[in-house]
């Protein structure tokens, strides 16, 4: 995306590539059937569970003003117009810590006020809504999120980590809560006598342990060695809400021996109680504000536009990561305009806002990527089945399998790279098979394991369409009338799906992985060269990635330490922001360019490959990440969480700012350029490379199934 | 071991084996240095936790006449003499379920009689426990062990699972208990309300599951990858005991807010306490007890000698698989004769006697091959990095890594097969080398991996000596001193330790690996060919395999509801004696001879191997099984539990009863003899043979360095 600051350019060009494939979004969602199911109710309770919690401790800081019932309504509402009229659909809306904190924090400010106080609060929202949108609208027309490239994967990944530390501090706070009373509740009650208090907290942590591991165990299910292929893929897909139903049951088997509120349980108005819909004509409240807090209003305003900006465009890059390999232009400028419609909406019905949430859009397009990869999966192994059953050759069934895999493809000018994927594999292992004389003769389906191979030609691809979007929000505007259901859920099932989340949102993150490389030792180091795992582990000397690694840490704590700091605490988003010039003025100055480029490949981009032969002349980058995309999608897929997982593709990396022929040298003499820790592990301890084992050069030369080393043989 | 009932010839073949390894024994054991505590705690806490925990049970079934004193000195005392005078030092005694449910109902046998009562219970034991030794001393003069061959997998390994399904029943019941009030206890205390009941039900949940699942894991250590190796095997060697300290601790954590005794903690007298001796004079009251009684006394001595006789066998049998390369000789006949001296001596001071339990006895040899590989290893890899420093070649590094491999061999005339297993491997490499031409330059150590390749030459041996026997018993004896100690360990964390032990002694069985094969969907059974698998797996159609286990689930479990049947319980091993004829006489007319052979490989014993170069050419046995003896010892030494498994060797297995050249005659038709499933699979998925893949037939030549194949291309 080229940085233009041209007025409204920016939403013409988003507007543009959207339409364009508006239509498919739909049909897209639809003809996926059933099946979109899974990836829908995977979201929808990654984004109720949250939302009702954040609308409990709401209703506990403004004194009930505002409760779950608002926040629902707020994300259902917000959900369902993005869904419909937004511009990028896998972007989810919702009520955010941030803006919870900030509600708190102007609830604070405005009932001290005696010319506002608690009546007025919700209409001096309203013009700080006002306010927001207005700052929104400015930004989004004069091109804004045209410098969204700066916006690196040091910053984005930091906000994921310290968004993963607030739901885990969460997660832990709730828990300890549960042994205390809570506030402004009656002390003489039977619950909170200390044996029923101490019972409490400790069916909380049965209940909130026993929802994160087996809800995390029924994620790898598809990996799973028993039962039948269909119960395994069913308990991969729905069992997260499976398993807070299962725990929410478990919660009433001692229901005859406990009093009434032990486990407690979700607490909120149901919305047909009196008092509910207090909110809903604050508009006519409005004009009451004093116009000293009119202008005021501005001042909360600016944080709130610049935290949302921050907030909704890194949640919707963060969903559209390059190892997606969307088809589907993004929408950042025109997003940032229907966000400022929201937020007034919002403001003028007296409901907290919504936004653009981490971690649930990047889970959202993993799940579609799962999704995506099942039904190329059931279709070509269906076209294949027919074909081998009709005695054609192996040339004739990768015909049709092509011709299939092609069908399913969104006819859409975006598709730089339409089927390439299956096409470069296809062709090596005709190849394969022609060379010793296999490609004419039927194909035996009792010698070629059609679902094995297919597993080996797909591509990562995301199922992009909107009917996800659209029915999660529906979903979370149904809680509303499902409240009295919804309250049976104990809050310590809460809590565990709140550590659940955390530690779903951290694979994939290479800050993570940084860290954890920190903590292998040095004598394993080997193993994380032996799986998949990113560039800059071959390329960046270890000494280099420790010292990034520890600054980024440091800027972590600090981030996190000041979201402790009562008012300045909301403005943790802009500490990231400061993250962009650091990054592109200061951290050069500590580290070479290209190790930093590896490091924080900007725009999440792989920089262009270079011909896989030249790697494999200089006996690098072939060993542990070159087997094929097959394995790596099939890793991808079903590895330890069912879920796609981020894996560099099996390509040296160079960048934009190094000219080839520098990387060209580098491979020449790759001692002076790896880390020599790094590299002697490499030699030692790659499989591939282990002296005295004849086998390894043939290995490599036949697992290299890749499309440049394919090339090279042609 | 032939079957000869020549009175007293059996002890003094024992007598005369041992006399020859007993000084080694000795010495052995002191050279293993500090390193022998790792398996001597292991052992110490899975042997004084049964014990503390049935001496419990007895002090409430015997109304506090027999308590964890009497147990744990039992234990000790017999433990003690067992380790220096018995014959297999690998053995370990403890007092057993078997005997505290025998002693239970001669207890409620005894207090019903008015001329017996509770004061003459102790003397009419000894009594029994006189008869018991008679018959014992009579089985072991006559030979009776002769027959310990027939006491086939299938019986040696229903009982292991019996006795592993009675444990977690166990860990069950007293989970479950941990909700009620205990028996004769004041309903009115504090801790019985029904809060602080239910208080204690969760507590109690929190700690056992938190010993099970983080024992579990870290068994695991050695496998991790982060921390250093010193940690992960330190870890590794005392994590259990570790946590049952961590969960002990945790467990005060709560104290100042909750009543004295939740979480229930070990009850028992203090050895010292008034009374706690009224057993040690036992044998004066033995002449008051009626003639009749005496004479009685016979008729529950017959059940516990059957009993001991079996569990004593067998836990000894389990404890020397062949799999575990043992160059020691057993010693049933001698065994037997010297435990019939210890029930006496028990009966005589009022203790219920020890023998040998299962699973703490095979968990003893796989702790002690745990220790023989670090000892090797270490020894290994400094002698290789000393050779490399010298500049040595590879030849003169592996003659002086084979010198000091024979330096650490134990000196007997019982080692057929000494250094076969390095040697072999060794000659592979070298061979391997010699062909590259790399055998004479001096080896590089930056590219001579000395910890892999050294792992790869290791074979399975375990560290047979009497040191860590003897010190585990001595640690049972100070419990009674720790008593105090003892005491603030939560019942819960025992519970929880109770289902570890049960799952701890489930790998490796076969029966259990079995019934996982019943559950694992077919598509994913080639997974199961894929890893290390026994030989059944490819040998036996599956159809064979599934009746076999469900005639085999069904025995079990006729087994264990037998434990259920109040009095004719105790005698469940007779059930599992009576497999004995049932496997010898009726399976034969349900299976074929070779199958059944495979199923239940007579002695524990693989049978002899064909050279490995007949199965190569007919293309069986290849691809899974034949990844050389030393990733399957990295395998088995490091895999899922840190701790030893057991595999079959990469041979096809024959039968003593099937001609070899029938096995032959297989493998030239081989689809005629392999489940047509299996095979498919394994033709279809296996790696190694799937079709287009030009790799594979040179990948299974090289990797196939099993002695034969070597021997084969000289």
């Amino acid at each position: 995306m080229e940085e233009t600051f041209v007025p409204l350019q920016g939403i013409k060009n988003d507007l543009r590539g959207r339409l364009m494939c508006y239509k498919q979004d739909w049909t897209g969602g639809f003809r996926a059937g059933f099946r979109i199911l899974a990836p829908t109710t995977y979201i929808f309770f990654a984004s109720a569970i949250p939302v009702i919690s954040f609308g409990e401790q709401l209703e506990r800081s403004t004194e009930g003003v505002l409760t779950a019932v608002q926040t629902l309504a707020s994300t259902a509402v917000c959900g369902i117009i993005h869904s419909i009229m937004g511009g990028q659909p896998l972007l989810i809306l919702g009520v955010a810590e941030p803006t919870v904190i900030m509600y708190t924090f102007m609830f604070d400010f405005a009932k001290e006020r005696p010319d506002l106080g608690r009546n007025l609060f919700l209409a001096w929202t309203a013009w700080v809504c006002v306010w927001t949108a207005a700052l929104l609208f400015l930004m989004a027309i004069l091109g804004a999120c045209s410098i969204i490239n700066r916006f690196t994967r040091v910053a984005g990944e930091l906000f994921g980590l310290l968004i993963a530390m607030l739901f885990m501090q969460q997660a832990i706070k709730g828990l300890v809560e549960e042994f205390r009373i809570p506030k402004q509740e009656d002390l003489n009650q039977t619950e909170y006598i200390p044996s029923w208090r101490f019972a409490n907290g400790m069916f909380a942590l049965v209940l909130s342990f026993g929802l994160l591991l087996t809800a995390m165990r029924s994620r790898k299910a598809r990996s799973w060695r028993y039962g039948t292929g269909w119960l395994r893929s069913f308990i991969a897909d729905y069992g997260v809400p499976l398993m807070v139903l299962v725990w929410t049951a478990v919660s009433y088997i001692p229901s005859h021996t406990v009093p009434d509120r032990i486990p407690r349980r979700l607490f909120s108005p149901n919305p047909w109680s009196p008092g509910a819909y207090g909110n809903w004509t604050v508009v006519k409240d409005m004009l009451n504000v004093p116009i000293f807090y009119i202008i005021g209003a501005f001042i909360p305003a600016t944080m709130i536009a610049v935290l949302y900006y921050f907030d909704h465009s890194v949640a919707s890059q963060l969903s559209q990561q390059k190892e997606f390999n969307l088809r589907k232009p993004p929408s950042y400028h025109y997003d940032l305009l229907l966000l400022g419609f929201l937020t007034l909406m919002c403001g003028l019905i007296g409901i907290p806002p919504s936004n653009g949430v981490i971690p649930q859009s990047p889970m959202h397009t993993k799940s579609l990527a799962t999704l995506k990869h099942q039904l190329l999966r059931n279709r070509l192994v269906a076209t294949a089945r027919k074909s081998i059953k009709k005695n054609t050759t192996l040339g004739q069934l990768y015909g049709n399998m092509q011709e299939a895999y092609r069908q399913m493809q969104t006819p859409l000018i975006y598709q730089q790279s339409t089927v390439l994927g299956l096409k470069e594999l296809k062709e090596t292992t005709i190849q394969t098979a022609a060379s010793t004389g296999q490609l004419d003769a039927p194909v035996d389906e009792t010698l070629f394991d059609v679902e094995k191979e297919i597993d080996d030609l797909l591509p990562v691809e995301v199922k992009e369409q909107r009917l996800s979007n659209l029915l999660q929000s529906m979903m979370v505007g149904g809680c509303v009338a499902a409240m009295p259901f919804l309250k049976m859920i104990p809050t310590s099932v809460l809590w565990g799906y709140f550590a659940f989340m955390a530690i779903e949102s951290l694979p994939g993150n290479q800050f993570w992985e940084r860290i954890l490389l920190l903590f292998t030792a040095p004598s394993r180091r080997y193993k994380v060269l032996e799986e998949y795992h990113t560039t800059f582990v071959e390329t960046v000397p270890f000494k280099a990635i420790v010292t990034f690694t520890l600054f980024q840490t440091a800027y972590l704590l600090v981030c996190f330490g000041l979201t402790w700091v009562p008012i300045a605490g909301v403005m943790f988003p802009l500490m990231i922001m400061l993250l962009v010039p650091v990054r592109q003025y200061i951290l050069p100055k500590f580290f070479k360019g290209a190790h930093l480029q590896d490091l924080d490949a900007a725009e999440y981009e792989e920089a262009p490959a270079l011909p896989f032969n030249m790697a494999a002349e200089s006996e690098l980058g072939t060993g542990a990440s070159c087997a094929g995309d097959g394995e790596i999608l099939d890793e991808v897929i079903t590895r330890s969480r069912g879920e796609f997982r981020h894996v560099s593709s099996p390509k040296i990396t160079s960048s934009t700012t190094t000219p080839a022929r520098d990387v060209i040298t580098n491979l020449q003499s790759p001692r002076a350029v790896f880390s020599p820790r790094m590299s002697e592990l490499r030699a030692e301890r790659s499989p591939d490379t282990r002296p005295y084992s004849p086998s390894s050069r043939e290995k490599k030369s036949t697992l290299g199934k890749s499309p440049s080393s394919n090339a090279d043989s042609k």
